[in-house]
C-alpha cells in the first residue's frame, strides 16, 4: 500500500525563513509530511530533487488575465494561456483582477469573471476587485463580497475609466479597515501624467520613449505620499502596486519608519527594464515595453534591489498585461500612435521567478528565503491564501517548484507560454528555471514541457487579511 | 531752509540683516539720508529715538479686505478699517487679494477691487490675484495683469468655490514660471477635509473644536507634499501660505534639501493659539477662533518657532480675515451651527508685528533682524514691491515703526482699531507696541492715536520677483 | 517498534514564516518528521499540544554567565543557575561572551570559558569573543577562532577596561569582513558618558536615577552614527546591540534605507522599563534597573514596538547579566555608592520569552512568527547555528517550546531559577508561560518545575554567518 | 570745508539683506553718511562708481598666516604677503589663527602671533584661538582670553597634534557656553584617516590623488555627526568649519531642523575643484591641491552650492594655507613623498571673492546679498566685529569693494599677491575682479595695484557673539 501518491526526495526545501534538506511526501494534492528520510517503497512515484532547490509554488498577485478594455483593445492572453504561461514558469497561483465597469454592480463583476475563468485556468487563481465606481451601493456589496472570498480591493489614481477620487478612496479605504480586507493602490498623480502628455504632444513628442517622461518619478511619488496619508487618516494598511522609483521608495521608507501599515510590490520590469528600452530615438519599437509606471534608471533599479533585500517590498509581482504587437494590442492606433494611445502592459507570468532566482538569488542579491517569501508565502498570506498556498508544510497544497539552476537558457518569446508575441526580456540569459511545476501534486510542468489542462484550476476564495481589524 | 521734513534721531535702527545706531533724515516722504549724526537744524521736525528700535513698517502680504463672500457672510473690515487697524500696529502696506469669481475675467476682479480700495485705504497696498477658475482665456489675461502690477497668484487646493485641480494649478504655475511671477499655495487637501468633515457630522461631533479634526494636519502635510511636486514638475519657485503643523514644515525642510525653491509663509495664530482655543468643550465660543488651517498642538507650535528662527519661514502674515460674532459672520448660520458652516477666519493685521516683536524678538526666539525680514524685507522682496517698501535705505519710502517696548500692553478687542467685534488674543498680555508709525514719512499712529485717513493709501503695482526666470 | 522517541501531536507550528497545525516526531534528540497526523503509537511517548503554539526552542544570543568582572562584583548567575533559568524561560541555546583580558590571547580567553561551562550547563551554548586588545597578534588569531567555531565578534565603544578605539574596530570589522564574521557593537560614546558622569558627581547627582542622565540617548545616538559608519568604510554587516532609544533606530532606519547591512538588537528592558524605574527619588532601590544604555521613556518603547514588528530590529535578547543587590554585586559600593559605581546588569533569560510572547504576541504587536524569529530563527542564522538550532524543521534539533497561554502569571522572583535575587519584572503580569521546553527531545521543563541537569548542555561550534564575504 | 574725505558717488550698494543706489560718504575712516544723493563738493575725493556694486569689504575668517607648523614646513605667507594678498582680492578683514602649542599656555600662544602681526599687517585683523590641549588651566584662561578680545575657539578632531579627544571637546564648549564663545570644528575622523591611509601605503597606493580616498566623506559625515552630537549635548551653538560633501551637508540639515543651532561654513576649493584635481595618475603635480577635506565629486560640488544659496552654509572663507611647490612646503619630504606627508593647504585669500561674485552671482546661482552675508556680514557677526565690520552703515569702518563685472580676467599666479608660487585656479576666468579695495576709507587696492602698507592693519579685539549665553 502507498502512503504517498509521490515523494519529492533529497530536496533542498526552502521556506520564507527556513532552508534543510528533507524529503516530501505528497497524498491526495497535499504535502502530508516533510521527513529527514522518507522511504522512497511508500509512493507511487518518486522525483530525487538532490542538489535542487525546491520552493513553494509561485502566486502571482497581479496579473491581468482576459481583462476587458476600455479602449478596443484586446490582451493577448485569456485565463488558458496566461495559466499554461504561468505554470511553465513556476506560477501556481494567479489573482487576476475582476474588474468593475462605471455603473456595474461587483456582484456583475465577478460573476462575469468566473465565467471567463472556468473550464479554462490550468492553474488555481482567486480574483481581486477593481472598484472604479465607488458610489455608496458598491460599497455596501462589499461584505457580501468578501463572504464570497473576494478580499482585496484595487484602486487606481490614474487612467481616466478607472481612477477614484481622494474621497472615493478613502471610502474604500475606510471599508477596507472595517471588512479586515487590503487595499492595493496604483499610485500616479493622474493630472500631472495627463499635464505633460499634452505638452509632449504639443511640442510633437509623441514616441514611445516620452511615455517615461509622462509619467515622471515626481508624480509616482506624489501620489505614493497621498496614498500613504489618505491609509494613515483611516489607519488601515495598503498595498502600494508596482513601486518603480527611488523617490516613491524613499516615502516608503519614511512611513515605515513613522509606524504606518505600508506593504508595497515591485516587479520585474523595474530591475531589468530602463527607460532606454522604450527606446533612445523615436522609433515606435519600444511601444512593447510601455507600461505604467514606466521603467526607470539604474538608480531607481538599484534602490529596488536594495528595498527587496532589505524586506521592504512586501511581494515581487509580474503586473502581467501582455498586448500583441499589432492593431489588436500595441498597434491599436497604428504604428506612429502617440505613446498615449499605445495600450499599457508587457507579459511577465512566466520570467517572474526565473528571473529573480537568477538575477537574485543566484547573484546573492537576495537570499532563497527571501526569494520565497516575495514569490510567494507573502502574497499567500498577504491575500487571505495561506497555509493553504505559499509554503511548504504539512497540510499545504503539494504546489511546489523544482529548480534547475544548472542548465543557462536564453530567455526569448519563442520559448515562452503566453500568447503574447514578444516578451521584453528577449536575449537575455539566465542561469534558473523551473525543471517541474507542481500543482496540487501533480507535476504541469516538466522536461521542458506543459503537462496541465485548461480547467484544471480552481477558483480560491481568500479569507481576509486583518481579521483582527474587523 | 529745511533740508529735512523729518528726522528719526538716535534710532536702534534694523535692517533684515543690520542694527545700528544713527539719524534718518526725510524728505518728501522718503528716506534720503542716513547718517551717523544728522544736524537737528536740518529739519522740519525731529523724532528722538533714542533708545527705540526702528524697524521698516511692516508688509502684511495675507489678508482679506472687503473680499466678497461665496456664502453670503460679510468680512468685518473695509478697506478703511483694515488699513486703519494694520497702521496702528506698525503695518505700512497691505497686499489683500483680488479675488475672481469662477466665470469672471481677472481684469474684472481688480476693477472690483479697485472700487473697494479706492478712497479708503489709509496705508499702500498691492493686490495678489486668486484664481480660481484657469481655463485658457484667464491664463491668457496673465501676461497683461502683470503688466498692470498684479505678480502674485493665489491658488487653493481646498473649499469647493475656489479650488483648481492639479492640472490647473500646473497650468497656473507653468506660466507663472514664464512670466516670472510668483504662487501662493493654500495646502490643505479638500477630499479629506469633506470626507473627515462627513464622518464627524455623522457622529454628532459639530462644535467647533471639531474643525480642527476635520482639518488634519494629514491633509495640510499631504497637500503640502503635492504642491512642492507640482512645483518641482513645472521647476518654478512656490510659497506656501500659513503653514501650520510640524508634519507640513517637515514636508518644506525636505524639499529645501533636495534644492527646490520653496517659500513659505506661517502666521501669529500657529505661535500663539492652539486647537484648545477652539473649545475643550462643545460651546459655541471657540467659533470665534475657526481659521484654515486650524492652530495646532504645542509641538507644532514649537517646530513654528524653530523653522522663524533658522530661515525656513519666509515670510510673516497675518491672515487677517475677520468675521463678527454676529448673523453677518462667524453666526450665519445661527449659534449652533456646525463647525463646517462657520466663516473661516480671524483678526491679526494690528497685532501681527507687536506680537512677534514682543513673543520672538524680546523673548530671543529671534533676532531683530530677522522680525524685519520676516514682517517687512522678504515679503516686499516676494511681491515685488522693494526696495521702495520693506527697509531702512535712502530712496526707500519713509515708512517705519518707531518701538515702544517698555510699556506693557494687554491686548484687548477695545483697544484695537479693526472692525472685528473681539479678537482672538484678547488678555494676552505684550511687552512691545509701535509708538509712532510713519507711512510716507507722515505719522499715521503716535500716542496711541490713529492719525491716518481713509484715502491715504496709494496703490503700488508689483514688480514680478523673478524676472530671471522670464 | 517505536519509530519515534516522542511525538508532539496537534500542535499549532510556528516557525519565523509559518504557521500550521501538525504532529512533530522526535528521534534520538533531533525533529524526523512533520506530518499533518503521525500516528501515536509510533512513539514511545507522546505531548498533546492541542490548542498550543508550539516554538522553536528560544536562542538568547545576549548574556553573560560567569564572567569575570573588572571590578570585583560577581554576577549572580553560572552556568548552572543561568542555563537553569534559561530553560525554565522557554531557552534552549544561549551564547554568552568570553571575554579577553587586555593582553591575554583569545585562546587562553576561550580555554578559560570552557572550563567554568563544562559540566555545568544545562542547555546547548556557544560563545561570542569579546575583543578587548585587538593588536596585530590577536587580529592574527581569529582565523584559528572562526576554525573553532566563535565566529562574532563583540566590541565595545565604552567601559574604559573593553573599549576599543575606532582604529582597532576598524581592524576588528576588517578581520570580520575577511573572515565572514558577525561584529557586534556596543553603542554608547565613552567620552559623552564619562563628562556627564563627571558633572552630575560634582553637582552631587550620584542617586541612580541619574545613570540614565548619563547615558544620554544623545550619546547612543552618536556612537550607534559612529559604527554604521566604521562598518560602511570597511563594507561589512555589523549587529547593534541591546538598542534603546528612539534617537538611536532612526539611524539605523538611515543606514538600512542606504542600502547598508546592519542588523540591531534589542532587549525587554527597552519594552518594559523605563527611566523611572531607576528611580523617580534619591533612594537607591533604583540601583537593582541600572544597566546600559538605560531604559528610556515611553516614546522610545513605542519606536522600539514599532522596530520589532516592521523588521527593524533583528533580534530580540536579554543581556542577562545579574547582580545580586548585596555587597557582591548592586551593593559592593556600599548603599549610597554613586550610580557610575554600581555594576551594571540585570537579570532577564528566563523572562525574555514569556513577556515578548504576552506583550507582543498576545496583545497583537507583532505576529507570532515574527517572535519566532526574533528570539530564535535569526540569532541562530545570525551566529552561524541555524538549521540545527532556531526552527522547527526535519533534521534540527528537537528543542521546543509548547506554550501555555490560558493561565496568567506574576512574575516574582521566588518564582524564577536565577541566582539572582530579584528581578526587575517583580510583579508583573503574563499571560503566557511555556508548558514543556524540549532539549534535544527531553523536556526540561515541564508541570512548572526544571527537570533538567548541568552537564546535559553540549557547546556549539558556530558557522560563520557569511562565508560568501570569506 | 570738506564734509567728507571720499564720496563714493552712485553706488550699486549691497549689503546682506538690502539692494539699492547711493552715495557713501566716509569721514575718518568710516562711513558717516548714506545718501540717494550728496554734493560732490563736500569730499576731498569722489569715486564714480556708477553701475558697479559696491559691497562691505570682505571678512575671511578661516585663514592660516604664519602659522608656525609642526613638521618643519613653512608656510608661503607671513602677514604681509597674506594681508596685501587678501587686499588685493577684496577682502579688508582677516581671522587667522593662534594656535596653541601642546603644553603652551593660551596666553604665550596670542603674545607669538602679535609679535607676528605686528608691523606687518596691511588690513586689519583678528585671532582664533586653536586650542590643542584643553587641560583644566587652559580652561582656566579662557575668561581672561575672551576679555582681550579672542572670542573664537578652534577644535580640530583630527591631526595627531592639534586634535582634542570627544572629552576635551565637551569640556571647551562647555567653556564656550558659559562664556557667550562660539567654538568651531574641523570635523574628520582621525582614526578613519590613519586606518585608510596605512591600508592605502600597504598597497603602494601613496600618490596625492589617495589622499581623496583616505579623507573619505564617511569620515567626514561621522565627525560632523559627533560634533553636532558634542553640542547637542552641551547645548550650545558651534560653527562646523569647511565643510566638503554632501554627506555632511545632510547632517548639517537633520540638526537645524531639529532647532540645533549650526553654523557651517564651506570654501571656494568646495565649489570650484574636484577629487580628480589631485591627480587623475600617479604623478606628484596633484599634491598642490591637497588640503583636508579634499575637494569631492561634482555630486558634492553641487550640494554645497545648493546649501549655500538656501541659507544653509552661514559663511564661506578661503581656508588659505598656502605652501610652496618646493623643500619647504608640498616636497618637504621630496617629490614622491606619500601623501600624507605632504603639508596640507592652498591658497585662497585673494580669489575666494572674485571667485564666488563671479560664478556665484553673476551666473545667478546666489544672489548679491547672500554674497554679502557669506563672505562678509555673517562672519562679522559670528566672531564679533560687527557692526564695525562686515556692513555698509553709517558708523562702519569704511572697508568697501568696488567691483569691476565687466572685465573678465584669466586666474595666474603671476598676477596674485601671495607668496605661494602657484594657485589651484591656475587658467579659470572670472567676470569680477575688485576695481577698488578701500580698507577704512583708503584704497588698498586700485588700478591693478597694491597701494598699502605693511603695518597698517590693527588688531581688533573680537565681542562674544551670544552674550546672552553667558
Amino acid at each position: 500500500m502507498n502512503t504517498f501518491d509521490l515523494i519529492v526526495k533529497n530536496a533542498d526545501i526552502i521556506t520564507a525563513s527556513d532552508r534543510y534538506h528533507g524529503d516530501i511526501g505528497i497524498r491526495d494534492g497535499k504535502i502530508s509530511m516533510i521527513a529527514a528520510g522518507l522511504n522512497a517503497e511508500d509512493a507511487r512515484q518518486v522525483i530525487d530533487a538532490a542538489g535542487r532547490m525546491v520552493t513553494p509554488g509561485g502566486v502571482d498577485a497581479h496579473c491581468h488575465l482576459d481583462q476587458p478594455s476600455t479602449d478596443g483593445s484586446i490582451g493577448a492572453d485569456d485565463f488558458i494561456s496566461g495559466t499554461r504561461s504561468a505554470a511553465c514558469g513556476g506560477t501556481t497561483t494567479v489573482i487576476p483582477f475582476a474588474m468593475q465597469f462605471k455603473g456595474q454592480s461587483l456582484q456583475d463583476a465577478v460573476a462575469d469573471y468566473h465565467q471567463r475563468a472556468e473550464g479554462k485556468a490550468c492553474i488555481d487563481y482567486a480574483f481581486h476587485l477593481i472598484i472604479t465606481d465607488a458610489n455608496p451601493a458598491v460599497i455596501a456589496e462589499l461584505p457580501a463580497m468578501i463572504e464570497q472570498g473576494y478580499t482585496s480591493f484595487k484602486i487606481y489614481m490614474t487612467y481616466e475609466a478607472l481612477k477614484l477620487s481622494d474621497h472615493h478612496i478613502l471610502d474604500v479605504l475606510d471599508a477596507a479597515r472595517q471588512l479586515g480586507a487590503i487595499s492595493m493602490i496604483h499610485a500616479e498623480n493622474d493630472d500631472c501624467i495627463n499635464w505633460l502628455t499634452e505638452r509632449l504632444k504639443k511640442q510633437g513628442k509623441t514616441a514611445p520613449r516620452y511615455h517615461a517622461l509622462a509619467h515622471s518619478p515626481i508624480g509616482e511619488r506624489e501620489a505614493t505620499h497621498r496614498a500613504i496619508s489618505l491609509a494613515e487618516l483611516v489607519d488601515v494598511p495598503i498595498l502600494l502596486v508596482h513601486v518603480s522609483s527611488r523617490a516613491a521608495i524613499e516615502q516608503i521608507y519614511w512611513a515605515r519608519g513613522q509606524g504606518m501599515h505600508i506593504f508595497s510590490e515591485t516587479c520585474p520590469q523595474y530591475l531589468f527594464l530602463t527607460a532606454e528600452d522604450l527606446g533612445i530615438d523615436d522609433s515606435f519599437h519600444g511601444a512593447k515595453c510601455i507600461c505604467s509606471p514606466p521603467p526607470r534608471d539604474t538608480d531607481s533599479q538599484n534602490a529596488v534591489w536594495t528595498a527587496l533585500a532589505n524586506g521592504t517590498f512586501t511581494i515581487f509581482s509580474s503586473d502581467h498585461c501582455p498586448f500583441n504587437n499589432d492593431a489588436t494590442g500595441k498597434k491599436l492606433h497604428g504604428e506612429n500612435a502617440s505613446f498615449d494611445l499605445v495600450p499599457n502592459g508587457i507579459a511577465g507570468l512566466e520570467t517572474r521567478m526565473p528571473l529573480l532566482m537568477s538575477e537574485g538569488v543566484l547573484k546573492n542579491r537576495l537570499s532563497a528565503q527571501r526569494f520565497v517569501d516575495l514569490t510567494a508565502t507573502a502574497p499567500a498570506k498577504l491575500y487571505g491564501l495561506y497555509p493553504q498556498k505559499g509554503t511548504i508544510a504539512p497540510g499545504s497544497d503539494a504546489d511546489l517548484v523544482i529548480w534547475d539552476t544548472q542548465t543557462p537558457k536564453t530567455i526569448s518569446s519563442a520559448m515562452l507560454h503566453t500568447n503574447a508575441d514578444h516578451t521584453p526580456y528577449e536575449g537575455k540569459e539566465v542561469q534558473a528555471w523551473p525543471a517541474v511545476t507542481l500543482s496540487h501534486g501533480v507535476a504541469v510542468w516538466g522536461n521542458n514541457q506543459f503537462h496541465g489542462a485548461a480547467g484544471q484550476g480552481r477558483f480560491l476564495a481568500c479569507a481576509v487579511p486583518f481579521p483582527s481589524e474587523g
